[in-house]
């Protein structure tokens, strides 16, 4: 693996090449992004050695996408269209489904593998690229089936050696749970961020009274609309049915409180502190 | 000040104690809990120097009362009547209204300063109790007015000393902010930990999806039952009215989404990225 091409070059994209450059120096690593004041900074920062375009594509033997889910969506295609027969292109979207459908019937498909690391910060751009970022963390393959074997291969052992675990699912599997785990979050986030803002709009002190606790449970709140409005376009209808069911629980904690029944409340919360379990081994 | 007792002896009340020990070590820690096991731990942990019970408090200089807010409320006026003149008492409840009314009245109310240190984690008993917790964090003082002159001094060394900002506030505006910055943020992070435990009970490997963000905003839900529990009961209003909000903003969010408003979606996460600003300081 030589020419490794990267388009995007955000948090995820520019995070997997560094650690890619860290295991094998002699790679050269191509940042293509519609910004060109993306790539001067992904350059000046070293996270790729050259500008390039989609034109550039035939000499690549990686393509990482790492774009907004609907860009993927549109790009895939043509990404395929201008790549060798022996390049693997993957994608790091946090939708699988939509992503997929639109490569099933291409001619490349097999020089597709459709991927999902489950790591990130809250943070954007460039500068947010960190090393290391990917170190035990679960990378979730969809249908890793339609692949072409040694390009499997080639990609397990790329992600095995940046400390990635692999776990197998198919896009509609993948899509209905990350709405749970994943996109819930963000929203139970954003509108967390929201309700306060609101409510304290005209006393900026009172966030002198916030704690490591608010916090922790906003921190999603700073993530990139860009980013997070196509994965909600996209996963549409689970995302919607993570929300009812949150509303419908909070209503109920709600109507527990206002009917003072403290016991029930308390039970909610000892049911739930099972999680402790289950978060343990999440970094 | 010479003897210290410490009601309680758990994450806050165990830090507070561990942080005064090491500004003066000469100092004497007892401790009193209803539960002696409690108490053989914090001895084990040197968390306290001695055992003690409410009737040795005659002696004490200085009184931390850390348990949960609905004993607090109890026992408060029980220990304002044994200890002396020249003791001052601290609270550090969650809540501050049905606290200051339950001794509004007391004889000894001068002995007494109604305080919130905005400082924690999500765990508790004295094994949670850790050094420096509070350098840095603010201490929300209520009706210092209310407090002895020379126990209000006495009181702010001591705080300061170890780190603390003291901020000053009437009862009623605290607990109506704090519901906002503390007490909602509980709440959608339990719910939130419902919502997905109910829906992966079956799938349990699930939770190999599930990242840093999920971590993130679910930690609140680890906390004690036997803490918060009260803490809601004693603040309902207030934490209704933002659970009322929070539920509104997140059905209106879900609405957009039903619409296909996707720029209404992509505003509204822009317009809460603004909390970025808010955090910076946080810790």
């Amino acid at each position: 693996m030589k020419n490794i091409f990267v388009i995007g070059i955000g948090l995820i994209g520019g995070s997997l090449v560094k650690d890619i450059k860290k295991q094998d120096p002699s790679v050269t690593v191509y940042g293509i992004d519609k910004k060109d004041a993306v790539l001067s900074e992904a350059l000046s920062l070293s996270l790729i050695d050259e500008k390039a375009t989609l034109d550039d594509l035939e000499n690549a033997d990686l393509v990482i996408v790492s774009i907004p889910v609907d860009a993927t969506e549109k790009l895939l295609p043509v990404i395929l269209n201008k790549v060798n027969d022996n390049a693997l292109v993957v994608d790091v979207g946090s939708t699988k489904l939509d992503i997929c459908k639109a490569v099933e019937n291409h001619e490349k498909r097999r020089n597709y593998l459709a991927m999902h690391p489950i790591a990130g910060t809250e943070f954007s751009g460039p500068s947010a690229a960190i090393n290391d970022l990917f170190v035990g963390k679960t990378n979730i393959i969809c249908e890793v089936e339609k692949t072409a074997f040694k390009l499997q291969e080639k990609a397990l052992e790329l992600f095995r050696n940046i400390g990635m675990r692999m776990c197998y699912m198919n896009p509609e599997a993948h899509d209905k749970h990350i709405a749970y785990v994943s996109h819930l979050s963000h929203i139970s986030s954003f509108m967390l961020g929201k309700t306060v803002i609101e409510k304290e709009k005209n006393e900026r002190d009172i966030f002198d009274m916030a704690g490591s606790g608010f916090a922790s449970t906003v921190r999603l709140a700073k993530s990139s609309p860009a980013m997070w409005t196509p994965i909600f376009k996209q996963n549409k209808a689970n995302v919607i049915e993570t929300l009812e069911e949150y509303i419908a629980n909070l209503t109920q904690f709600k109507e527990l409180m206002k009917q003072d029944n403290f016991e029930a409340i308390y039970n909610e919360m000892e049911n739930t502190n099972y999680i402790k379990d289950i978060l343990k081994g999440i970094n």
